[in-house]
């Protein structure tokens, strides 16, 4: 056994709790002395115990002098646990290993200060890259406040979202939209216009084999135009938050806060101030599936991260059947944003394609 | 060694001197005797030796009492070159092992049944499915009178071929432009449309490291509005040749003709009518290099058998840039048009998806 | 997330902890409610906590209608802890997949017995063949009452374990002999005899870069000759054990035991006998690395169910140099025992070729 | 099309008719003009014609102004044909692509001067790594003027070739044996002893399901101890020769020379020296399949390049039990020769291994 195969399952275990933990990153821990597991955790919900704190008390007090691999830097700050670097050294450990450092500013190197204070070994920077991957969109969000934007479409292998009728149920198959779901699953909240609202009254749950976690469902909807019985007002599966103008009508504010819904006015409806909200709102990650006039408004300010398209192995035509982006769009290919294809699978007869923006 | 070693050894053969026999079938074939090889050929150019004919000649004389491997099955009529089977019981082979039969009503099966009346063992269907798919553009032909029709496509990752402007260049990057030449390499000819032409003023050559073949220029031009100054006229590298309408200016054409290109009326201007002329003239291979709404009109009537599509990672939006079908197109997702996914490589930055027509 | 996801998550926890759960298998567990995993963990040590246990417990309240997925059968007897089955019942969970149904006949169905009579939905089978792989040396133990015995040995590509004159160092090379201490520490027990003691003097210890479980050193020594001063005897990080026959020397034992050492006198000295021994010692996994003659025992009687054999790519040559199975040997290849390879990888220059019993 | 894809069709060609050029290289050619191949061919049998002719024959007067892709230089010398590089001057040709230059006295370098001389453009290098590889045997065979030596074993996972009485068939399966047919086919001739002759009465033929080349048998036999009605003398399917020493019966020599086998009398009998024989004799490669003594003879004075072994997946054990090298063999681990792995495949339920001296 080395450092990498400990830091692995560190990071194995941060990864099958990932998208549950937000605001909180997703992070791993794993107890060793003489080559045998103490303990090893997950941190699993946020407000609930880090991953450090699993493992140290299965661990108990054998954890006196083992090692631990934990996939980000121990928190030194009072938050609603205690300090785990402060539990570390409590605990008599005689190594920690950390893949990465917290860019967090309440934290920024001092869990590490603070168990090296204490004479414990500390090594940093394994697995770092594999780590790294994983922490991207709270990295993110930490720095910009912001959540990680991931845009969500499905074409024909044309481009098309729709007939030019406007008909599109459905372009791919069960098993790509199952992964949808599946994708729904793994992000705070989903995005939608109000426009996508009314033309298929969506339920935008996550509708998985085994149950799935469901996304916050947010409308941008600037005159209140969302019918009340509508799917995403009476199914209360899921949160909804709609975002509208100032000037839209207070009764109508009214009717859909009776159903449980959270109305936001915003001075100054942009795609800016609504992710600037959802920041505010500790939403981590959002998934925008959206019609093409909206994702153009992401794609003219640059407001994404991640493309995931499913293409689907048929034609439809039509001049003006509508593409994924649309807006006015750059007036030569010089202006096209770059992105770069991270990976390219079969799911049944489709392919999905994702890439990330340079 | 067994029947399939040396099978593939002929297909080998066929599939590298594929792309240039038109219309004739690629075919190889092996001569052995012994476990050692005694001559082996395919077949290089229409109106040339026959596979059959290089792979005996190199056996000479030892031929007799060896086995041959063919790919396709020994021509019996006499066309430009006497008829293989005969050759084959003239050197005293002992036994033919036959990859697939000739669907040409000319051979049917009567190559075979020559060998066989001669007292030689004939063995069929060995690597069919392998020969098969080396022989689907001529079997096509063959059966259709019409050249096998590739489509291809350059879209950004929203599936756009240009900008709202109409700029497009590049979508692509070098190294997919240049697969765009091999490609090109391995069709009989090209064809677009008057639109393209004026707007990119293309060569439509097939522009390779090595040099590469080049295939015959087909132009659709109603009224014959192309300039005689354009590349496609001007350069002679490769023929070229245009469709107009019977009532086109005979001034224009006789232009056109000066400058060695060749110039064919059509009553009423159709793909479908294109295609016939086309499958006349012994083309088998076609790629159609065109815009949306010429893909469009080879769309709607189905007339196409496969899809090149490059993909480049970048997104450039507009609600009124071309995709690459253009048209009405279908009013549900119902009426789209299946196709499958054949391959998708990554070249370069880029990715190349084949679609075939199911 | 599907079935399939969530077992494979809670294999993946048993795994990590196998090979430091003897005499108990390696499990794990995982619990999960609307598609958020709730608790996960996996048995760590005999005695301590279940696999069920430590992911309860992380779940907390919440675990009230929540699904688990265990990879083996929930315990329904007192062991050193109380039954989980009890425990599931107890904290109101819904439904519970199992993997594997526990072949021992104090737990053989009635944990799911219990869950059943308490109205959870229970569903077997998940992930079996995955589960019983990872399971096979604990149902091999707790079915035979004897150890699960891999033979190791490093040979030669001539397959010679040493040259004519017994010398042998190094035939592998450092990243084999890494791998082999890999697969020491995944042992309970190591087993070699006197001959190899009095000739190599090993440690027979698990020296990993992170450190390694040691495996209890068995040595096999009739007549208890080995010295005192050896280092199988005066290195503790592992617990020696000496098999020796009835008449051997009093005085030598009382020696070795002054060291610490475990001397087990066997009435007659066979291979049958000293696993019988080991099983009752709660010995799950035996590694024999030991010489020819040893081997060969294990052969003699069909006593050992998997080889790892390290071959480096040398001829050393020699009539009399010794392969790694000695004895008389089978008098025709009719007699050879079969055995199937598992698994060929290289390790550096070398290879590492895995066999089991069919 | 680039220079390295008309190379790789040259090199599969080459390959394609390996094994059957003896003792002239493998080679191929292929014509190119304009993207388009105008002829291809190998060599097929020693003093008929050089790959080259083959593919000018094919262009005929195309090959004016026309590439060639050649694995390896073209021939400056008058040997059973004309020299190539003269015939390419005067077919013709604009550029000339040499994979590999020929490393024989009387031609290196002198057909590439012929070519440049001439005005031709040669360039040489392209794809020479693979070019290399396949002409290995060649290259050591005019550069030692012996043969290149693959020696052949069959063993048990304990390394040994037979049981202690000597019984051996079969150690591995039906698959494997066909593959050794296989690996008869493509060597000039198999070397074996008397001691093997006598135990197994072998035919030492390649027996293939489509038919294989046979190899000249060799055995060497100081005595001359082969009795007349054995198969090696017997079976006439392919020629057999005899190495004795110089006092050995010549009435019984004139018995084998009547049943059509060459005896040839050795002053001091050596593997140098009957290798030394062989290479005079033009026979470019060898497979040892003997017993233990004979390879180790081999072993002994490192007069092999290659091991073939077939391990099948069961243990005979036994001390006395043969392995594939006997002989007294080296003291100490640092005197054995060392290999390296070249490739590990499955054949049936066995292994096939492949080492080549470093
Ligand atoms: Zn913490
Ligand atoms: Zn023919
Ligand atoms: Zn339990
Ligand atoms: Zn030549």
């Amino acid at each position: 056994m080395n450092e990498d195969y400990y830091m692995n399952l560190a990071l194995s275990l941060a990864e099958s709790a990932a998208y549950q933990t937000t605001p909180n990153p997703p992070v791993g821990a794993v107890v060793v002395k003489n080559g045998r597991i103490l303990g090893m955790g997950a941190h699993l919900k946020a407000g609930e115990e880090h991953a450090e704190v699993h493992a140290l008390r299965q661990a108990g007090s054998e954890a006196e002098g083992a090692d631990m691999y934990v996939t980000l830097e121990p928190c030194a700050h009072f938050g609603k646990t205690p300090p785990c670097a402060d539990l570390i050294v409590e605990k008599g450990l005689r190594r920690v290993f950390v893949a990465a450092i917290d860019p967090n500013p309440l934290v920024g190197g001092k869990g590490i200060e603070k168990l090296r204070a204490a004479g414990i070994e500390v090594k940093t920077g394994i697995c770092e890259k594999k780590a790294m991957e994983l922490l991207t969109p709270f990295f993110h969000f930490i720095q910009k406040n912001r959540p990680y934007v991931t845009i969500k479409t499905a074409v024909t292998a044309d481009g098309k979202t729709a007939a030019h009728t406007g008909h599109s149920r459905w372009i791919t198959s069960d098993a790509a939209r199952e992964d949808v779901h599946l994708l729904r699953s793994r992000h705070d909240a989903i995005l939608t216009g109000i426009g996508t609202v009314l033309l298929d009254n969506p339920l935008l749950t996550s509708r998985l084999p085994q149950g799935g976690k469901h996304p916050i469902r947010i409308v941008l909807d600037t005159h209140l135009r969302v019918p009340v019985d509508y799917n995403i007002i009476q199914n209360k599966e899921a949160k909804t938050i709609i975002f509208c103008a100032s000037d839209a009508q207070t009764k109508k504010q009214r009717a859909l806060e009776e159903e449980g819904v959270t109305v936001i006015r915003i001075p100054y409806m942009s795609i800016d101030a609504v992710l600037d909200e959802l920041g505010k709102m500790n939403i981590m990650t959002l998934l925008v599936e959206a019609g093409a006039e909206m994702n153009a408004s992401f794609l003219d300010i640059g407001a994404f991260n991640r493309l995931v398209m499913y293409m689907a192995p048929k034609l439809i035509g039509g001049k003006s059947a509508p593409s994924s982006f649309g807006g006015l769009g750059g007036s030569s290919m010089d202006e096209a944003l770059d992105l770069t294809f991270v990976s390219i699978d079969t799911i049944g007869p489709d392919v999905k394609i994702v890439m990330e923006k340079r």
